[in-house]
């Protein structure tokens, strides 16, 4: 039996091949939320008195978020945003299992609907020229309309439950596409560069999919068990597999060492990248840097399907 | 039987993965040749009247680059520079081979004996405390031995067989690093900066290592069969190992792409890199950033050590 690497007298169950580490099931707990405060108070993302919306989808990651927030921050001013993307079956499994989680922690939670709220799903896309990315547009829709909310509801800060992998597999691609400008705004925390905008935090970008996993598991908290159908072999599932799998195998520092040398390293080199200038959609009135937002532009044309 | 999609007639007995393509023989001999002389023109690497060193180990690399050289450019005034590193076995066995092979192309060839002329060999370093980091010393040893040799020969370019699988490990390992030194001077062609420096020119950056071990072996060209043996199991073979036999599974084009991205949308945000003053090695003469240059700090311990 091997022994806790921390605590030296409980067996270990949990071995981080990053750091080549074996802990316990309560040193883990320990080590996660100790990290996720450094994280936090590192970007020096919660100020005193700020109102923090927290984007919560049912999955594991901003489950294991919230609860970690509330936990470490007692008497933060702490909000749940939930959008229900119509998807089948799916979005109404993540919003049963949601809703009860949040009401437990006794956490406010604004909750909006597509379907209801303005007549369309996700699936309204999947007959469109959008159809074969139908992961990004459905990203494009759920930052715009958490973006209002945020804005509407005079909260601060929206946090997001975006994990290592997640960042790790948009840092790769970005450099095998040599996308510069997805490239230059990766960062633990996204300042508001508009009065509309609500600054962005990601307090779980240090902790992988499977340190969030064994969080919310371990404490038992309720997360979805069923996967989205609409994003079946997406290219960004395939990466991270590919990442997973394949890269860390060979060198288990990989995702850590990608992140911390693209931010201490790699980001400042595009700290010149052109800022473009932000207008105010003449539709919606929200941020965009062209005439129409993205979001009207895609929505208008999906509503116009509909009544056709 | 697949034809080649090239000239429709002959049977297809290569298939180059990242561009799904099936090639005859001949057509991939056409093919190579083309390829190597669009990137020479792109880069501007040549022009009419230069005298061009070609670094030659023996390998299949700088076998097809000087053996594709002559033919592309038969009045081409060509020179190639050998290195004997002094490593045993292996460096007499390149030698034999290559001695010939330059020979029946007719060109000169200016041969460097580490052993004999400078009384130490690679496997010097291999007590020191370099001893763990060979490959990166011997480097270190070939490029500014190349140099001086190219700049006391009057030579204007230096041609070298790196490989698009050596520059892609290359980019790979300095985005993981955030190694931004090495990153910013990434390039088909680097000018001289310096009186004592020599531009060196890489016109089979866009082959792969198969493709040049394709044309090789094709042609008959005679290359060495035996490998380096103080290379093995350097992280630069692990993690090439790494980028075809898992990676490239995945995504075809992943060389390609991280390379064209590299030089079309992020080489350019590191021109701002800080281009370090050059000064004379206070022993050599060379150029160097510091007081005593590179070389002559590896080589004064080990003639120091050998001395003791």
């Amino acid at each position: 039996m091997r022994l806790c690497h921390a605590c030296l007298s409980k067996p270990a169950e949990i071995f981080l091949d990053y750091s080549q580490r074996r802990l316990c099931i309560d040193c883990f707990l320990k080590y996660y939320e100790k990290k996720v405060k450094q994280t936090i108070d590192k970007y020096r993302m919660i100020k005193v008195g700020e109102k923090i919306g927290v984007a919560v989808s049912g999955g594991k990651d901003s489950t294991a978020l919230i609860y970690v927030l509330k936990k470490l921050y007692p008497s933060l001013n702490l909000v749940g945003i939930h959008l229900n993307l119509g998807i089948k079956e799916y979005s109404n499994h993540c919003n049963e299992i949601l809703r009860e989680f949040i009401k437990k922690l006794n956490i406010p939670l604004i909750e909006f609907n597509l379907l209801k709220q303005l007549g369309f799903s996700i699936h309204d896309f999947e007959g469109t020229e959008h159809g074969k990315k139908i992961c990004s547009i459905c990203g494009t829709i759920k930052r715009y309309l958490l973006n209002k909310i945020a804005y509407e509801e005079r909260i601060n800060k929206l946090a997001t439950g975006h994990n290592l992998d997640d960042i790790v597999e948009v840092i790769f691609n970005c450099y095998l596409q040599g996308d510069v400008t997805q490239l230059s705004r990766i960062s633990p925390i996204t300042p508001a560069n508009h009065p509309k905008l609500v600054a962005r935090i990601k307090p779980l970008c240090m902790m992988t999919e499977m340190e969030n996993l064994l969080y919310a598991s371990y404490l038992e908290l309720p997360f979805r068990s069923l996967s989205c159908p609409l994003s079946k072999g997406n290219r960004s599932l395939k990466q991270k597999r590919l990442i997973n799998e394949k890269i860390v195998q060979e060198i288990p520092t990989f995702k850590h060492m990608l992140f911390k040398s693209y931010l201490k390293r790699i980001a400042p080199y595009f700290k010149t990248y052109p800022n473009v200038e932000i207008f105010e959609c003449k539709y919606c009135g929200m941020p965009t840097s062209k005439d129409v937002c993205a979001f009207c532009r895609l929505t208008q044309r999906v509503k116009k399907l509909i009544v056709e």
